[in-house]
């Protein structure tokens, strides 16, 4: 399916179950494909950062693109990252992931070398010109330790190199200035990647959100899209607090013992495995899996979210 | 070859020639590997941050340690980075830099996700579970944004995990206090990655030295670790000195139009090919490359350590 | 005049106007205090860093405590900065400030020191307990470099250390988890330090805010303000989109030649000086002044904004 | 006593004992300056990070300089940091300890403020105009979250603004870029502010040490800087690596409880009261106190260095 211009609603960036053995479990990432298109969603986001995209051997990226595309069938767009250190290892990718069918392709700055803006330019450049799909650019700074400028990506948007944005900066200055100098360039999409924001981001005018915890609770975030879009900005914040507490599970897990990837993917994952939509819960390595009373603490974010 | 334990000496990270459609150059990558064999280093670490790993695919990784590892035929040590985020994909790297006959492998802490220490250890305890070779820490905070630090880099040589360390961390105490813990661990190499403080490391205990710098200079490194050696510290100062100076290459360009890994990439590549020793001096994108004028720089430098 | 609890509406930091020979400049500082209690707003922050703060010596800070306290005669309350490292120097400044009027006073987490949480929560017990008037945390992770907890912010509150926040960091998510925790404290104050996300912050139920630019446009943030608690969005979202295009202003200077604060608060005082409040537009040292170009650059954004 | 030009040797930068109601106690600190003259040192610096000069209120730094400099009545040099965030508040202290009888003035980088390279420059020409002694730049990063440029440092000192360089960044690499642009400027002292990589820095020409621990161990490092004036790098290397050992007394407080400064500072002022020269251990708030436990570690490394 062709993506949209711009791409709009509920874009989750879909987790991906693993089997004991850290293999990818297909059919578990089939029954939450499942769950998220039964919950509304408008396009699916496979391979980014919550879909420990880090963690997946190229082989098993391949197999996660083929799976949701084969699965969804056209029903709706299917966008793929293409997380990678530069640009030749990025289009390495791309070449794989659109083979697999993927939709569009998002695209992090360079990362692990030391990178100005205008090397940033020219490897968006490169990839737009190789790749057959189109390029949202991915900001995420807590990553990649660089910030797209908000200048660099208007530049992009206005010659047609980047159809969209996903920001995952946490910055919503800065957001605004993309969002207010999208204003000409009505084709271009621009994405929050906050789950506790949303509803801000969407006041002043972003186009979609791309909230990993929409992988739990999917309906949520359709409800609180719509509310935006119809304007009820007192239904929107009650939808987004009931959110906002649901996200405190990212905490669950103990900062003493575990990294903050660890706790979040984890905790996304339990929820899920609690809801019933996966087999296992495990993340892949050398992530430290949440302990039992941990997973407890997650029910109990579920139940008090009404979803358990 | 199998890894002296521990390993000593000058042990250039090999630049990668590439050709002007950016393909590995083999016969250039093979001449430089002879020059830095006639030069009298100890070792060979291929596919570090100056070979510009993190720019180069899958295929063109294999190709290059296949093309050293055949070329020196046992001479003398090959180790090579496994650059990746997160365990499983370094694991790939491993098993193909072994099958093509890397010696040692050079794994950097994860980067990418959010890590903690704890995932650290456990990331080095499975690659080195799975690895057929010996494992080198790789500490280079510029890059990965963590700094490994020295309970966990000595805990995990004392347990037979690590092998060694590559240092590019820039902090002489830090690594002072690994090079002080390893007195109890003889088999443990120390290693500096820096090109201006070799001489201080050195005199401090350390192993040998792993500079960027070797690729345009071997001669000089391997000078400088044999009046080490032998307790000629104003020899080695002296040495030192003019390796400083000739470093001074890596500001040849422009820091308002290219980043630091395409300035002193960049600089290296240039004398090299100005010294006859490859046949193009491009580097990977998105680098920037040096302008005539930038390169004419670099011909001074070298000029002015005498080596042009 | 007692401070308000909690304290809500629109509280400019106010500019701190300097003669040529950097003094401060009284008049034009009671000029610009009367421009803004005529523009509507609900109390004054001097001696915060838009005002210079970091700037004044403790004589000329004294001075403007006294003048603008003593002109304004309690028709609004006055809060004062106290920004210094540690606790005893700021336990000095706390002295000062309340002996010249100052209604609360407002301070940051300890700086220059390598700070602990713990640390910090012991600061703001200690101010608290030694200070006359109620204590409002700054949150300004840009200039002491540390960002106050969420957990930490809130255990205070509720133990009735802490009788608001001034929050300066942009993170809009952290910000909002503050004001939720706060709903049980009736009486806690959260403040936004935004200029541009200043209807977003309110949107999601902060009590007021604390921009800059509401020294150059009073009126526009009132307006704002008026409207946010009115429920009118599509109003403060007018507003708010008029006072982001003002807020280019701030990169006015050229960041070859200056650093930020030099340029955003030469632009606020070059802005005043334009529309006549004040007489001088010059900045404290070791600042760099704009060039006229520049301040023909900020011109144009009044009158784009129609203050000229 | 006119400072020497260039400044050599060990210059402890001297603890502040306080009493336990944290005042000044000026008797121990007499006694701890007759330890560290007693002990060999070059020269004193009052009011420094380890004097916890961001602790002391301005009247205590007065009280300072005042008691060390009638004290030692021109033995030896007596420097003073002015530590404050920017020009017009550093030129109060400058004019309070040079009246109190400073022989030179320490200056770091602007803080508090986003500062830029050039506001660098202003801030130390305007500095050094106006002091009637000299200005030795003090750079730590971790503290000011700016490095001084070397070539800032190189063409100030060629220009007679500054007389010397304590370098507290941890970077030895830059500072040996110092220590060779600073051959041709024969007045100019470049010193280290490290104490566990201080003969590393006296072999690559620096000349002398300002190391926190000389409080602790005057003789020690006294012996280091002879063994290096000497040529004698065996000496000194053994000097040093006890002195390393000891230096582990910095880690003495639980980073889950405190932080470095309450740590670090601690551990030293633990260590002059067990050897009898400080009457009372404790440190400024809101540094949080090494517990009895603690105190015994640090006991221990006194033991191990035959300090106790």
């Amino acid at each position: 399916m062709t993506l949209p211009a711009p791409l709009t609603g509920v874009v989750p960036p879909v987790c991906t179950p693993l089997t004991p053995d850290r293999e990818v479990d297909v059919p578990s990432l089939l029954r939450l494909v499942d769950h998220l298109v039964e919950g509304g969603v408008h396009a699916l986001f496979v391979l980014g950062s919550t879909s420990e995209a880090a963690f997946l051997t190229d082989r098993q990226r391949s197999q996660v693109v083929e799976a949701v595309v084969g699965h969804t069938g056209g029903q709706l767009p299917v966008l793929a990252g293409v997380i990678d250190m530069t640009t030749p290892r990025v289009l390495d990718h791309v070449r794989e992931v659109t083979a697999a069918g993927a939709e569009a392709v998002v695209v992090t700055a360079p990362f692990y070398a030391r990178t100005h803006p205008s090397e940033i330019v020219h490897h968006y450049r490169r990839v737009a010109a190789a790749s057959p799909v189109p390029v949202v650019a991915y900001d995420i700074p807590s990553a990649v330790h660089t910030k797209l400028p908000a200048d660099v990506v208007l530049g992009l948007a206005a010659d047609g190199v980047l159809a969209g944005l996903k920001d995952s900066s946490g910055d919503l200055a800065a957001f605004r200035e993309i969002v207010t100098g999208a204003h000409t360039l009505p084709r271009f999409s621009v994405l929050t990647g906050s789950e506790v924001i949303t509803d801000a981001a969407l006041a002043l005018g972003a186009d979609g959100a791309v909230p990993g915890l929409a992988n739990v609770d999917p309906h949520g975030y359709v409800r609180l899209y719509r509310h935006s879009r119809a304007g009820d900005w007192d239904g929107a914040r009650d939808e987004q607090d009931r959110l906002c507490a649901l996200f405190g599970m990212v905490g669950a897990g103990d900062p003493a013992r575990m990294g903050g990837s660890s706790s979040a993917l984890g905790a996304f994952k339990a929820a899920l495995h609690l809801r019933g939509i996966i087999d296992c819960p495990v993340t892949a390595e050398p992530q430290v899996p949440l302990s039992g009373e941990e997973v407890e603490k997650v029910g109990k974010y579920l139940a008090g979210a009404g979803l358990l």
